[in-house]
């Protein structure tokens, strides 16, 4: 089982308008609404996959209650501790005009520690049935920034590996945890290393505890330096859209592979034709089937580097 | 008593960001929630003013609890019908860089047959107790064009005076059934008639069925065309900010000034006060006291017009 942890659960709402023009007022032309965040955007993919998935973080609130209404709808299997607060809402305005997604995100409730208690107490529980935690997003208010690095260890402790997708202080201080796996792009690498050099990079964030760096270059496909070696896996062609349903459809393909035992060449395979697949979907958690089966074949990796004794 | 009217009332949310910036994501620093649909946001002006004011139309599902829990939160009274779907959102973002806002209005929930069954009861009873009535606002799917005209004519035969402040369709309906006041704007002005000249485009509006026409010229004022004259009232300063609110806070004062039986120039000259004052406010429904009462001393009233017969 692959367990996705999503401290700060958003109701995503998705708004559809002509165009967007700033200071105007817009008519709202078809509204969605269903239960969000990066981990519960994975566990999605991997449902859709037919591969077990389950979801743990927190929701209150009455966007608490609509996360959970929908994750129920959507047969995601729901392990989220109740939290006294509201849940947030992210709100993303599609302009019809040119298919461009414009993002406002709330910070979100703040966990009380009691809540906590209760949330180390549910994950205690369930990681001992996960062969991969997936640790994706923002941390909400009331957390500190080494929540990560705690369960990262909690999760090594049960034998499960990890796959941590987060950025800044969350990011930095998870790394000192030891995670299997880390998925930063070019920005979250900015912010956490003074290496602007990919391979310097790679190599700063593994040598700061990470075992595999996976690093995205966004249009262009994945790097993944790893103890075995390192590979470059690119999508035939470069298709732009949605970028928070590209990482989440490409931490899904990781997590899966993760779990199976796969090999890196093929993990990045799948994760590339499953990121490329979910580009043309406006919401996250969606992938296109038809091109998936397609890029799967046609995704190209290569090796770049010899395995190293790291 | 003054009744105002919501039938499309909305939970409306603010969000403040640094800046908008189109096709980006945005971090929300704060976020504001509160009851909104522009009867409400006069009803809150009233009772801030200290004039009874009530509140009706209709309210349904987590949005609708919210909308309820507020009005009650903020004494407000609470006249809704309650609705089986879920009333709508408003969107506000703020932009902290240059103040300005961007709206996005949802369209709003099917208004059931038997449910506006329930709203016709309720506001025949609540209008025998009405001096003024104020329609506001947008008309939810389900509800025909004419349903203002209809409410009119109810409150008419009860005795009580109305004031329509909507647009396009709306509008142009309800004139037909002789609404004491309407307070279009320019725009709005231009969606019923093909006046451009706004003396003229006054008439037709007065012709189509208006007894008193309340043109707002934006940040330059008002102009009164009634049958004991016109007059036009504008404020010592240009101010620029929140439309909504102001639109709101005019027609507040238009209503406290009708349920008083104040003159038209009395009548002008709070209407231009209080929303000039309430131009700086970021949320529709407050307005600045201090502002107000050095505007209600400095707002210059002139007569433009001889009574006429109409």
């Amino acid at each position: 089982m692959i367990l996705t942890v999503t401290l700060n659960a958003a109701l995503d709402v998705t708004y559809i308008v002509d165009a967007l023009v700033p200071h105007s007022s817009h008519r709202v032309t078809a509204a969605f609404e269903r239960a969000g965040g990066k981990g519960i955007n994975v566990a999605r993919v991997l449902t859709t996959l037919g591969r077990p998935a389950m979801v743990t973080g927190f929701a209150g609130g009455p966007n608490g209650r609509l996360i959970r209404d929908e994750l129920h709808a959507a047969r995601l299997q729901d392990e989220l501790v109740p939290l006294k607060a509201d849940s947030r809402r992210t709100v993303t305005v599609v302009s019809r005009a040119d298919g461009d997604a414009t993002v406002f995100n709330q910070s979100g409730p703040h966990i009380e520690m009691s809540e906590w208690t209760d949330f180390v107490a549910r994950f205690t529980r369930l990681v001992r049935d996960a062969r991969v935690v997936v640790l994706s997003g923002s941390l909400p208010p009331g957390l500190s920034s080494d929540t990560y690095a705690q369960l990262i260890r909690l999760a090594a402790e049960a034998g499960a590996a990890t796959i941590l997708d987060t950025s800044g202080d969350a990011l930095f201080k998870g790394l000192s945890a030891g995670p299997s796996v880390v998925k930063p792009n070019a920005a979250e690498i900015a912010q956490v290393t003074r290496n602007t050099e990919p391979a310097d990079a790679a190599a700063e964030l593994r040598g700061l505890g990470a075992h595999t760096v996976v690093m995205s270059y966004g249009p262009d496909g994945l790097h993944a330096i790893a103890p075995q070696g390192s590979w470059r896996a690119a999508p035939p062609e470069r298709l732009t859209g949605n970028p928070t349903g590209a990482g989440d459809a490409c931490v899904a393909a990781l997590a899966a592979g993760l779990a199976s035992g796969e090999t890196w060449p093929t993990v990045l395979r799948e994760a590339v034709a499953l990121s490329a697949a979910a580009v043309p979907c406006p919401v996250a958690g969606d992938f296109d089937a038809g091109l998936y089966d397609q890029f799967r074949t046609t995704v190209s990796v290569e090796s770049t580097h010899a395995p190293d004794t790291h």
